[in-house]
């Protein structure tokens, strides 16, 4: 990937943007695509929920829980397992996988956690409102961590430096916590996880970020219509309808049909070059088709080669930088702690 | 936990020694006990090994393929599953669990990567010698990673970033990494994973450094024979007698018969207080009856109470500080990169 981000400083940015004045720049934002946000007061206007406001103390201890595994039945399942920030927030295989190797009852695919922030819904049938009501499924899904609220709450209460960090992050002495507070705890440490790319840099007025391919391909992506679902700031994120089975041509796997109207919530295109495989199934497994397909499905349009190769250019501008996570070394498990059960 | 470590400076410790002469010092070193050595120099003659040597750029590569899934058949199941960082070096569960949800066919316990490079024999039948030799095993075995050396070889050739740095790594731009080179540079990573904590600091001359009770509960170790298996660097990591299989009252689980003379791998004791369940096969849960049945059964001294709350504080100055790791970010697999197989 070409290292186009020392061209641009944040200071340099709008300096650039003014005598520039690029027209793609303009056109991009028209058509409604939004960079993430360089001030953080700004990026937290986005990212933050009132309802449960983003602190240091609940970054660190939302992280610990994302990555403890003792939050599943089996001991073995964390949520990193099948959104893990190692590999574009993905877990790279078809059919969501967990307890048992149970797959994903409708062969759904593990959407990235990077950026989910940005999405306007949660899951591919927009079911869940936020990250916060997120959380709360995949720990408790057969399937994936298969516990109950209960052994959540056993965990995490039997375990002494996690209720110490619990009372410190709500500040609160004699605070015990539910399983909606583990989930709350999650979903910040979550909303932190946001990947600023060239493309964020071009989009705030950074010309030279982007180079003449990359370019090239924002511009066919805008004109083709892809941009009408893959929007915002998110590149994606929003309910829209989508041919899932019976019209599903080229991959008629699974049953999932969509929320009540059949729509699907379309995924972010941020990294997407780092999680494959691509659909709500995971059925498609290089983005060149991924590509070619949605032309033709969404649009109707029949992509050249060429096309698609300046699109793929565009998308490489779409990796982010990943935010420094320092793997965290868990609090010990006492006598109390739930002992985990493999069946 | 009582936090003694600011109590002795490395500065001090060898006057503190000296001064204070402390015949519980000279007793453990007397009885086998090996510290963590504190200079750099002197703890490299313990980890590094000649035909491998150690190096920053095997250091990050091999940390990177340690925490990487693809390189499992399933691409859900990197070293870290069963050795996690996180929880002491360990998966907290009984049998280790990988592929298909499969578990090892003996019930064998994941051992922890923390200070296994001190061990002088890897598995619990001591059949591998060392960790570059080990760490091809749970890549290939079935019921854990169960990829093929081809596999290994294909993910890793199939992506630019890990050519790269196996180039780097080796110093030789025609570098073409074999599966031996993967778990070659893993093992070097591994070999980084040790664990100094106030026990080192005690041994290292510095009195202060465990309370009254740990020193007794160190006292009682060494008196009751304890030390005859658990002793050296690794409180372990040698292989010695042990009534598997059919004596085993307390824990007839699984068909492990040791290696051909019936022998069994001693595990560590660092950060013992992180890594149940206990004994090869996990089958005990709690520290305190582990420490019980070893007394019954291996010296044929029952221990009291109180003995065993003593033993227990002492191991709890054998929990160490863990190296710091930044969770990697792992360069993207290509369309070259072999599909994961869930089956």
């Amino acid at each position: 990937m070409k290292k186009l981000t020392i061209a641009c400083s944040a200071a340099l940015a709008l300096a650039v943007s003014a005598s520039a004045g690029d027209a793609l720049i303009e056109k991009a934002k028209k058509a409604g695509l939004k960079p993430i946000p360089e001030s953080k007061t700004e990026l937290y206007k986005l990212i933050d929920n009132p309802k449960n406001p983003i602190t240091d103390e609940k970054i660190e201890l939302g992280k610990k829980l994302y990555f403890d595994p003792r939050l599943s039945k089996s001991g073995l399942i964390s949520c990193n397992f099948c959104h893990n920030l190692a590999t574009g927030g993905v877990d790279g295989v078809g059919p969501a996988t967990g307890h048992m190797w149970r797959h994903n009852p409708h062969h759904l695919n593990s959407p990235t956690v990077y950026n989910a922030v940005f999405a306007k819904k949660q899951f591919w049938d927009g079911r869940s409102p936020d990250l916060e009501d997120q959380a709360q499924g995949p720990m408790q899904a057969p399937p994936e961590m298969a516990a109950t609220k209960q052994h959540v709450e056993k965990v995490v209460r039997s375990i002494p430096e996690y209720m110490k960090a619990f009372k410190h992050a709500y500040n609160d002495p004699k605070f015990v916590p539910t399983f909606k507070d583990v989930a709350d705890v999650i979903a910040v440490f979550e909303r932190t996880l946001v990947t600023p790319s060239r493309y964020d840099e071009f989009l705030n007025g950074c010309d030279k970020a982007l180079s003449k391919e990359e370019k090239e391909g924002l511009k066919i992506f805008i004109d083709k219509g892809c941009v009408s679902c893959h929007n915002g700031v998110a590149l994606g994120g929003t309910m829209q309808p989508f041919p899932v089975a019976g019209k599903y041509k080229y991959a008629n796997v699974g049953d999932f049909k969509g929320d009540k109207n059949g729509m699907v919530k379309v995924p972010t295109l941020r990294n997407i070059l780092e999680t494959r495989p691509y659909f709500h199934n995971g059925a498609v497994w290089t983005i060149e088709e991924a590509i070619e397909i949605m032309g033709e499905t969404q649009l109707g349009v029949k992509l050249s080669k060429n096309e698609v190769k300046k699109i793929k250019a565009f998308f490489g501008a779409l990796t982010g930088k990943k935010p420094y996570v320092r793997y965290p070394v868990l609090p010990p498990s006492t006598n109390k702690t739930p002992k985990p059960n493999l069946k």
